[in-house]
């Protein structure tokens, strides 16, 4: 529990020769997520802020949507063959009269009688989906503040300093100020342990916080967003065409590409304003 | 279908001033994939290669084995309101006497006796389910030809130079010859379309070749590698620890960090030598 990494030897090789010496790796073990004991998902993530993690998936996924939804979360079953937990294994309680999840709700499938399959489906999927709009959030942010991001996300990246295989997320304030940031082996548990993280400090929907995140925009990670309430999503890369459809479906802004004093601005531009 | 660029207007923002001009976007879209009419998986990819990407994914799960195990892959129901084919849900008719997948196959539960939920219980499934092993396979590879890879895919990554949003994937000779490359917005997908088109190609198991990924190499990827076949797996960026775990014990060189003349060989490392 808690081992964000994991210490092996590894032959570098570089242009000066090569040597071989321990390296630092970025953890990863499969979580299994239970609800009521009965098993809903599993997911490869670094250990560490499970307890987030799992209340920031069933936000995600619409099961919860504020901490008063969850009676109680602990570790169970699962030890190694020397009998100690491997804290691989969390049941969720949830409060009484709500509902579990809906059995098929890991297949997400994205279809109507209009299109079948398809973009639109899965816009329409999310909306459906949604306790919180962030379309009339106001939460107006400088470039300048964006500017500033993704340097003091990278500051507080520790995992990702030693071990460079992490993907990272935080919230931010419109003010700039950074709050807490999770790093994980997958962009969606770093996500999720950000909002999971929030709701159990009672701060759901999050309609004055941006969610920034190291890579990729992708349309998981702005449906994340939107089920937690937020109004922008900032990230280091590039968004994908369903993730600005989403977005700008959602009343969400989505800044990509966010490098230095560079950024673009795909949805939404009326938050982002110099003073 | 084939839509892997979507052009949009973007503002942006730069040290200079602002415009707003139209952008190309990665697309994103769901596929449905059904397996003789029975849903399956939902994955959000770059539409294109969807057949590829079927026989890939039924492979990394162990379903199939050779292109003879699959009698058709089409694309089936889903039409837009005005009619036309969304190219969304792709359907696979498995060969007479190949059992169909297992109904939990996209639950993943990595459970054992011994320790529960845990990353060897990770290990042995992939055990359990390889066909193929990788382990024997010689496929002697030079730092020199390993170093050379990344700029030869980089020059192949025709929408990621548009887009700066795909993931990419190739398979590569002991020469550094560099196969078929393909780009997706999931970096599981566009492994899947590489090990797709060498399943078509009759090329499975790949005992004389190594895939190249443009990111990190986590659990799931050393997973599809080993179920091809495949002897190496060389990452760009970092790998997790369980991806380390993986490939030793399957037999497979890994290697991270390809960067310039540098690299890291985390496992096997007999088969990165000099002439």
């Amino acid at each position: 529990m808690g081992r964000v990494t994991v210490r092996r030897p590894v032959r570098m090789l570089t242009p000066n020769g090569e040597r071989t010496r321990p390296d630092a790796l970025a953890a990863e073990e499969p979580l299994e997520l239970r609800v009521a004991g009965t098993p809903l998902a599993v997911t490869m993530r670094t250990p560490g802020h499970d307890v987030e993690l799992a209340h920031g998936f069933l936000l995600s996924e619409g099961v919860v949507g504020g901490r008063e939804d969850v009676m109680t979360a602990r570790y169970c079953a699962g030890t190694d063959d020397e009998g100690r937990n491997t804290y691989n294994v969390l049941d969720v309680a949830l409060s009484p009269g709500v509902p579990g999840p809906d059995p098929g709700v890991e297949r997400n499938f994205y279809t109507t009688s209009s299109c079948g399959v398809c973009g639109k489906a899965a816009l329409d999927a999310v909306k459906l989906s949604t306790r919180f709009s962030p379309a009339e959030a106001s939460f107006p942010v400088t470039p300048e503040t964006l500017s500033a991001l993704p340097d003091a996300l990278r500051e507080r990246q520790k995992v990702f300093a030693s071990t460079g295989g992490l993907h990272a997320a935080a919230m931010f304030t419109a003010d700039g100020t950074l709050l807490d940031v999770r790093e994980d082996v997958g962009r969606h548990n770093a996500v999720d342990k950000v909002l999971g993280k929030a709701l159990l400090d009672g701060a759901i929907p999050a309609a004055d916080r941006g969610l920034l995140v190291s890579g990729r925009a992708s349309f998981e990670l702005v449906q994340k967003a939107a089920m937690a309430g937020i109004p922008m999503l900032a990230a280091v890369s590039a968004p994908s065409s369903l993730a600005v459809e989403l977005a700008a479906e959602q009343g969400m802004t989505l800044v990509g590409f966010l490098r230095g004093a560079s950024m673009n601005v795909y949805t939404r531009g009326d938050r982002v304003a110099g003073d």
